[in-house]
């Protein structure tokens, strides 16, 4: 493979992002794991925690202690949960190393807007003006520069990535915005609750957090800045009984007569050099399945004249596009490496 | 159990709503089948069709011949394919029979309707006049009266009930009606095809029919009725991984500034007498598996003051209030039985 | 309905089989549940802990007082987990109760056998004398007069209803009797852990407990009764992704040479009086599915001429027959009912 | 990467195997595929069968002209029919090409035994002769020489490798074996038809084809081979609610008395250079999560002192080790590749 490698540090290591992280990482041509954190699991071999992973790793899982862990690594993925995130970013920033930030804590860029949702003040407002939120497709050349990108939401990945275009290009009525989301479970995590548990989850389906859910203002931040006004969005996720993918179905409506061909030519404009982006044929929508395991975000676009309404629907898969697929996207083009550096991977279907 | 038992015959009986029919009549207290019609099957037991009604039932398949069907049934539940139906519906409508049409052939009053969105001819728009829609909720007496009633859709019904008191009232914006729903696959019938093959649709997530689905004029039909005046819907089904369960939410600009507690209010007058529909508590919101086997609808409401929209989501089983167990409800209020008679059931969790 | 209803008390409602236990009692002829308890839900609703049954009841959780339920209850179910029934058991034996008993605590009439495996002391080893073991197709005239009956676990409901007819007529050599059972997650109740969260357990399957599992000694006593010598047998559980229902394959060298037609006399002879045995036609086999939701135990027959072995193969819906289903089957014949009262239902397919 | 990249056909493309090949060569560092074919979907691209592979190529399925094929390739996978890839694997083999054919059509050295079982004629049984059987963990150096290599089927990969061991050794009865085998929907394959519509597969689970399936002469032809006599086998496939993986539990009398201990010794001197071959921890067993999507096959083995009895559970992909990744495997013996290029690739969890 000749070039060389860089070590990487994944800081929390335990839940699916963490492990989702690993398995894309095995095969990437530039980096490689080196270090691995969990608390609980300090110790213990990864593959007591993922025994997927059997046979392609020996690393041990160690405490989270930062200097030590800087000298091991050029880089440092954190999937540590909100709250716990701040300080561990703001340490290894202070440490000279380039961080990407799965959890929330820099994603916001207004302090009071992440305290009012996160109910948590955040200990380092300082880092936020630095952070820089790593949707590729909107920030590419701020993240390049960056040395800690705030990674985004799984849920807004999916909503940002099907409304960029038609807000940026202001043909839909903002305050029309609805977006209903679809998660498969793997998006809650791996800490067991009644919530989850297998027999409450399969054959079921609800609607959660309604109007309340912490992606919210992440999602109207992004389309604050397309739209250069105020965009409120009308958000509600739902629990399907699958492990990954997410589907998102939005609704706005139309400020002029435009037909699913003028709709399709503006993504088709909008994406058309993004390697990770696949808009669908005209009439065409996506499905979680041909994402699965993939980096790709699918989309489909529909003009319906009986009502004035856009319809767009993304799919993603949640620990993939949605956290940790991006992620090294993100460190992809931190680094400098081709962006689709170990993450231009089929999905697996079925 | 002393009363007497009119016997019963289910026309139709190998899909899914035929066999669920059944399985709610085992244990009626007023009715009994006696006669179930399959044309691939007529001479084999039904049993060969659902083996799990063994030991329940000794019933043979016979070919649909309506006369013959209608010397031994008092009464008639139709379970065939839309157009199909248009025939046998009128024929035991002659032949002296109360039927349950639970196909699309009788839901749309207005023919040219049926066939802009059907793309078949009815040949028999006379009857349509003295077709019931029958939504208990909403047509309750007139269902009592009449002798054919059109058994409502599964995605309209959870669509309609959600809607109801908001179209009603007046309180929301009538062109902002947005209808995104999420099927179990039972809903699409038992015909094998690649897009219901196992593998293809487990662990995935799709919209489908996005503005075109054949439902949309089923409601709009009914939201016009209860508003007075034209109303255009945006409806999106999705097929989501489970086999029963319909999950629908709603959303609605509100036309004035009322809260929560004020539309739960509102709800609860209009369904307080209602024996199958549940309003949940405030801040709650329904799942489909609390309603699995069983013929309640769950409703959850909520009014979002950041956006101005009302939010409602239902949650029904497609098999049951959504197509067998409401056939049932409407055969008690024809024949006068109590209209909890054999469906008040608790559904199956988990 | 005319016949007066006895007073029902679920002790220990919140898990799944206490559940189970109100659905299927919801429309029982001869009782009705007047009395749940929870420890962590008292004071709250049964429906709080499932909403499933919400507009079919209003109780009131309780806690565990015997005397008070004595009171108020003429027959007890106990759901408590194991260790925890032995108590409750004799203070409601001795308060004059009849009681069927969902735990292991007395199913074992060797107390030095329940010791070594459950690792714990038998308190009222004296009570298990008068213990009858709950399976109706073995001891359905002790289970009449019985006042305390040990309802079987689900995983030897499976396999002894499987096998006995093979082992009673002692045409298997006793030596040779595997059981690979595989059930749905339902079956580990409902406590949150790991091992049951959901994205662990979907698109996943294992083996556990292999050679260990603690029905093994249940399923022992009753084949070593219906041989007259002692029988011991590999049994080995599995999981499967999916709620409910247990198929057991069940492998057994045969004696002589019989075929497949001979052993299906044997079952059908064995079988033919029994409600809730439905054995399956020469050439079929079950399908959990086809019992899901009733109490029917499904049975196929195969007689292997190349490797000389019988291969059994039964599905039951592990809360149904495997527990409280058969809970009020048991009770039916301690109460004088007609032993299908309330549970003659079909199953819910799909 | 600098290595040149040898040139592949993929022969029967629209399949579960066809879509898993490409996927895996997608990052295949020495093979690249140039070439697909589906008679149903020629001239249509390959993405218009499988959208998962969108953005990753744009080849167009052909019709099979073996020969147009044989100019553009250097090697070729048939994932055909079996019966169908008798032919096919005929011509390409006289065209000069290595081929790896998935089929079961040159698995089974006898052709009486191949017409017994499959009531087929075989049209090219001397080709048998030269086809070798592809377990690398087997017949590794064959296979490096071979031209034809017969690709196990996935039941029996599962069987064999988890069999292997002990049969070598001669350490059990070999009158004695049960293999009791679950398997997921995929490995039936991309028709449809009613026993796998979703509805009826989910929430269900059977046994199927018991002591008659295909794959039975397939195993105890390996086997046979290990143990130089003649063994019959006991195999039963269940279905079970799942898309991928083969948990296989297998059961044998034990000649002496070992213990768990040694059984693990044994497997870990027979497995420990096998790249994909992964003996769990004593005590520990496998989980078809945890090789969902990799080519590994993970073994847990257990004595069982009791019944005298060894328990082996073996887990793989049904379309990677099972199919695909072990398709390619051979590829690298057969064209002195590394083994694991291309398919040491993490397993996909959850």
């Amino acid at each position: 493979m000749g070039a060389e490698k860089i070590n990487i540090a994944i800081v929390g290591s335990s839940g699916y992002t963490g492990g989702e992280l690993y398995r894309l990482l095995v095969n990437h041509p530039r980096a490689q794991v080196t270090s691995v954190t969990s608390e609980k699991s300090a110790g213990k071999p990864l593959t007591s925690i993922f025994p997927h992973l059997a046979g392609l790793t020996n690393l041990i899982c160690e405490p989270l202690d930062a200097e030590a862990i800087a000298k091991k690594a050029d880089f440092v993925f954190l999937a540590l949960p909100h709250v716990t995130s701040q300080e561990a970013a703001f340490r290894f920033h202070q440490l000279g190393k380039k961080v990407v930030d799965l959890s929330a804590d820099y994603r916001l860029a207004d302090p009071t807007v992440y305290e009012a949702w996160y109910e948590h003040c955040h200990q380092h407002p300082e880092l936020l003006n630095s952070a820089v939120y790593g949707l590729p497709e909107l920030h590419r050349e701020k993240i390049r520069k960056a040395s800690l990108v705030a990674n985004p939401g799984c849920y807004p990945t999916s909503a940002i990535l099907a409304l960029a275009p038609l807000v940026k290009k202001g043909i839909v009525d903002l305050k029309s915005v609805i977006i209903d989301s679809k998660s498969g479970v793997s998006g809650a995590g791996r800490s067991p609750s009644l919530v989850y548990h297998y027999p409450e989850v399969n054959e079921g389906l609800m609607a959660y957090k309604i109007g309340t859910h912490r992606h919210t203002p992440e999602i109207e931040q992004e389309l604050t800045a397309l739209a250069g006004q105020s965009v409120r969005v009308s958000f509600t996720p739902h629990l399907i009984p699958m492990n990954r993918g997410i589907l998102t179905t939005i609704y706005a409506t139309l400020n002029a007569a435009v037909d699913t061909s003028q709709v399709h030519a503006l993504y088709h404009e909008f994406y058309r050099n993004e390697p990770f982006v696949r808009l669908l044929a005209h009439g065409e929508f996506p499905n979680v399945r041909n994402v699965r395991g993939s980096n790709f975000c699918d989309i489909g676009v529909y003009a319906d004249r009986r009502t004035g309404r856009g319809v767009v629907v993304s799919a993603i898969d949640n620990l993939v596009k949605g956290a940790s697929g991006q992620a090294i996207q993100n460190m992809n083009l931190m680094m400098g490496f081709h962006e689709t550096d170990g993450i231009k991977v089929a999905g697996m279907f079925p």
